[in-house]
């Protein structure tokens, strides 16, 4: 039921077309994930997702566990139905936000002991539970129960995490069953050491998974460092199988993970931004609240067709958000989240035509770059 | 270009049929008005207004006056153009926000001089000023000037109150100058005093407005006084105008108004009780914060067709409330107001086949009045 197409691959860098094929639809990528943790895509309605060609959403583990629980949703016929999303739906597996915790969890081999950042009640989270966990979510793509090391780290620490995290994926893959209708990927760790992340890739891709994240990047490290670390470890993921890079949003790190072979990518960016009145544009971000949009009679971005640069201007929103009404939350997260899509529709069309690094260069020069 | 048209009077009591012809479309009364105080209907796309079916929305002159200015909107071509809302507005006059200001405001003859609630800073708002605002908002229809006075308040307060009210109007309308665009809409007050309510009627139809508004009544004064009042106010009004009751938002205020022969109301209730969770059903208000809901897997109503209900379960919509997420209030703001549209779609078909009594009853019935 789950298989990845390739389509093309670029003659000009490593980045590449492909299809997703999952029961519940086709994606094209490169692709961007918007993020729904909370089984809502914040300020947005399922029907305004399909609108703007949002072919896949994320929802996380995590948070659902503990509100409003994952049997509770399983008891409403399972994630997609409980939120009104018919398309793919892509779970991390937990494991980033319970590391987040940091004082509030304890690690051990058998897995994560922590508390609550709701309530301060007691919880355990293991590979096990955390399949069980996304089965009853029921979502299209799983996560495997993973630590993702913080930048920076001693090889030391990130040796013995990434070496767990290769145990964790294997008792994750011995017991989700139903692989025919949910795919689980398996993520490769190994922090900003080439000889760990080789490690990783060996121990991860042997379990032979239907796809691979890497995990541990875009969290803190420059961008160069990012990329020097995509650019070996890509290498190390099988070409007939999707390379997700986890936690990338912003238009730079989309762009450089898509030339280094990059197939998904998800970021709670342009959605958090939006609520913050932050817009991307085509020529850069710009901050409505600044005064001098007050009288500014223009769209958000000249160059946008989405609904809200058809059909309001800047002076408006920034009124909208002066006033703290949830419309502008909205149509900032309308405009964003188009933006970002509307971006990977460009860069796939540039692969296509073998203008892709082209294509970059002109955007990075307006956007500023 | 402004017009009342009595289409039928029902033959079980004073409620009546009509048509308000203006600029900007044809409305049928009687009519819910829904209120979007500073220039969006708190939650809402002026689309999703117009899938509900709002005939028209109501505006804030005091809000729009501090912020964004209506210099401004007047720069942007217009309040309809800056809010993206092409069909019909009606503004209120300020008074009542400038009024309840209590210790911030001083009334002369003049007009009233307050501080803003937002800054601080010092404003003076006259009959005149209030119509120059208007103008510039370019509403369709206008209202005078005016004191809401509260409840309960003395005789002597009330009958100095509705006299300065009576010369404000006739101000107004000495003032307002482009009739053709904008109706200006006269008040009538005199508290819960029958005969200054007959003295203030005399007092404002004789300066013959195209329509006329009670004000001061659903202002903390028992229901029973407020029908009470209604009662002999409305047979001091013309026929052959519009008659507007301000303020009145909730089901059996619309239906003792309605009763009485009013043809036009207001209400922040339905999007404000939106905001916190509770829903108007056919069997009464429901909190959906309620334990009770976890997992309650109806909809909000059974017998409700807005979107919400037909996609939505009451466990999922708890969920949205308890992480307060924009959609939980985005959905049932949608069916609040799809609630009250519908309500007041079969109100008029129960005056046209003049089954409004019984239709009446049966709804307290079935929602626990």
């Amino acid at each position: 039921m789950f298989k990845y197409e390739l389509i093309k691959e670029s003659k000009e860098c490593k980045a590449r077309l492909g299809k997703i094929h999952t029961p519940r639809g086709v994606i094209e990528t490169p692709v961007f994930m918007p993020v729904g943790t909370k089984a809502t895509v914040k300020a947005m309605t399922p029907e305004e997702m399909k609108e703007l060609d949002a072919q896949i959403i994320l929802s996380n583990t995590y948070h659902l566990y503990l509100r409003p629980g994952h049997e509770l949703i399983k008891e409403a016929g399972g994630l997609h139905k409980f939120m009104n999303w018919e398309g793919p739906i892509l779970t991390d597996s937990g494991g980033f936000q319970v590391f987040s915790l940091g004082a509030l969890r304890r690690i051990r081999e058998e897995g994560v002991e922590f508390r609550s950042h709701v309530d301060g009640s007691k919880h355990f989270i293991s590979p096990e539970k955390s399949m069980e966990i996304q089965n009853y979510l029921g979502s299209d793509i799983m996560m495997a129960f993973d630590e993702c090391t913080p930048y920076p780290a001693s090889y030391e620490y990130v040796k013995q995490s990434m070496e767990r995290t290769t145990r964790w994926a294997r008792r994750c893959k011995e017991y989700h069953k139903n692989t025919d209708t949910q795919a689980l990927f398996g993520i490769v760790q190994g922090g900003m050491y080439r000889d760990l992340r080789i490690e990783s890739a060996k121990g991860i891709t042997e379990l032979d998974f239907p796809g691979y994240a890497i995990g541990g990047l875009s969290v803190g490290e420059p961008r160069e460092l990012m990329c020097e670390v995509l650019d070996y470890t890509v290498d190390l993921l099988p070409k007939d199988k999707p390379r997700y890079l986890m936690g990338v949003g912003s238009p730079d790190y989309l762009f450089e993970a898509v030339e280094r072979g990059i197939d998904m990518a998800d970021c709670v960016l342009p959605t958090r931004l939006a609520r913050h009145g932050a817009f991307m544009t085509s020529q850069g971000q710009i901050t409505i609240k600044n005064a001098k949009y007050r009288n500014d009679f223009n769209p958000i971005d000249e160059e946008c067709q989405c609904y809200t640069c058809r059909n309001y201007t800047r002076a408006y929103i920034r009124h909208l958000f002066a006033e703290k009404e949830i419309l502008g939350a909205r149509l900032a997260t309308i405009h964003n989240l188009f933006f970002l899509i509307n971006l990977m529709k460009r860069i796939r069309i540039s692969i296509m035509e073998d203008n892709f690094i082209n294509f970059k260069k002109n955007f990075y020069e307006k956007y500023g770059y």
